[in-house]
């Protein structure tokens, strides 16, 4: 069994957690789940429960599982959180990633580590300011991961994943907006979602296409590089309204009554990711659709 | 008793902490002092003692004090022990910070805050990087104070103190060579003390007139700005040592077998905190002589 590729994947019971566990068992790899709380079940996963912030409990953790990858989900992601609770954010996101990196550090050098970063990061370097305690917390987070990387020698690839959608537990605009025609279809909402601009655009991937991402960063990502984690393709909320419209018979599912002005975005690079082999396999239309699905299958 | 100024000091039974509750004691000030260990005593100074790296411990005492002022000493400051054991370097140069601006926050947001960096935090605009896990610590530890100052409108004011000197419990270069003099002068050593480059040239300030720079700072310091704490002057180390020569009887107190090449280092620029009103009071053979005296009155 010493060849065995064995998977550490914290934050398993998230959204992005969920679809790494299923992926990377799929691949026939050991994966074990770290978990905040013991209530989550995956089919033939190794669930361990785990503080991220308790350096002890940390560092036992390492010293037990030395895993052959380690993919670091775990987080509070939630932009409304970090005003009310800044610290909390900031131990979650940044004082749980120095406990990893440094039990990596004595317990299991060997470890080759993506840590997930996110698309509201900011770019010290260019002199950006983050606009909250969020941004803050995953950009320090960012730091510590490319310094640790240089000062020990550790076997980091950072990823930068855009805003992703498809069936699973997401509190994503796609994933509110499929919730919403669902409880449509069920006759249990008739007032309209609001959309504040059907012009805004972004670059939305499919979980399951950035776990897909993850995986060729464990095989091929280069140590201390950021990969964007995207499409390469801007689409807009109206796009999203349309596709959603040919997926169900209820109409009239929005309003926008509150439009405003469009900022510029440019598209997201992702050459580096495509230089690795990467490529996306669902479609727009796919996305959306087993979205959908998921939450026509959830309990009423 | 409304109007009575108070500043509470962390790291307080430090070389600069202590020179800190002694000048602000004789201002007239209510100073308390806060330290890890209770072992610390100093005459008039109201003693705390509380662990930084506790945040529940932390916001106590920030609802319990709510100082008119508060000077972050606090912290970590050896790079060997950063290297050894980089996770309680990151606690206590920047967790504790981060615990420390939000108890201000939350507890008593009128505070003025003045947080002491490092002359070795590294610039992450600049692309600079940090050379060992203590540099990354206090460069992370301005960062996030300067955000913090940002995103919460708090009076943070940042210092970036030089190499410091002066009678006291220091560990840096000067008074490590006062030590080795008066134990020759006391003929309890007669090996020499090894420079391993009289060439290099590092701005020295008494540590009397840094404490003195940051009552400037909490009088007269823009919010959010950083100001280097500092002579404006470079001096060679063998200009220390001639120095030195100067104020005792030994001879030949050090030798040079390992001097190694020059660096350029360019003098900093000390006119923001100039227009502020400061001047420095000690001249180098004051510090030196009294950084001797300190030695000579330490029990044998």
């Amino acid at each position: 069994m010493s060849d065995e590729v064995s998977i550490l994947i914290t934050g398993a019971a998230g959204f992005t957690g969920q679809e790494a566990c299923r992926h990377f068992r799929k691949k026939g790899w050991n994966v074990k789940a770290v978990v905040r709380e013991t209530s989550f079940v995956s089919e033939g996963i190794h669930i361990i429960q785990c503080d991220l912030t308790d350096r002890k409990a940390v560092e036992r953790l390492m010293k037990m599982e030395k895993p052959t990858f380690l993919l670091h989900l775990a987080g509070v992601n939630s932009v409304q959180l970090s005003w009310k609770d800044p610290v909390t954010t900031m131990e979650a996101n940044l004082l749980s990633t120095v406990y990893l990196l440094d039990s990596v550090r004595t317990s299991s050098p060997s470890t080759k580590i993506v840590l997930v970063g996110s698309a509201l990061q900011y770019d010290p370097e260019l002199k950006e300011k983050p606009h909250h305690p969020y941004a803050l917390s995953k950009t320090m987070q960012i730091q510590v991961a490319r310094h640790w990387a240089d000062l020990f020698n550790l076997e980091i690839v950072l990823a930068k994943p855009t805003n992703l959608i498809g069936p699973g537990p997401s509190s994503g605009i796609c994933a509110l907006l499929a919730k919403h025609v669902v409880e449509m279809e069920r006759n249990k909402k008739t007032a309209k979602f609001t959309i504040t601009n059907f012009a805004l655009k972004r670059d939305f991937l499919d979980v399951r296409d950035a776990v897909g991402a993850y995986e060729t960063l464990f095989l091929f990502g280069e140590r201390n590089r950021t990969y964007d984690i995207a499409t390469g393709r801007l689409v807009t909320i109206r796009a999203i309204v349309d596709e959603m419209q040919s997926l169900t018979s209820v109409t009239n599912f929005v309003n926008d009554k509150k439009s405003v002005g469009m900022e510029v975005m440019k598209p997201i690079d992702v050459s580096e990711l495509r230089k690795l082999g990467w490529l996306p396999n669902y479609s727009l239309h796919q996305s959306l659709n087993d979205t959908l699905e998921y939450y026509r299958c959830q309990n009423q």
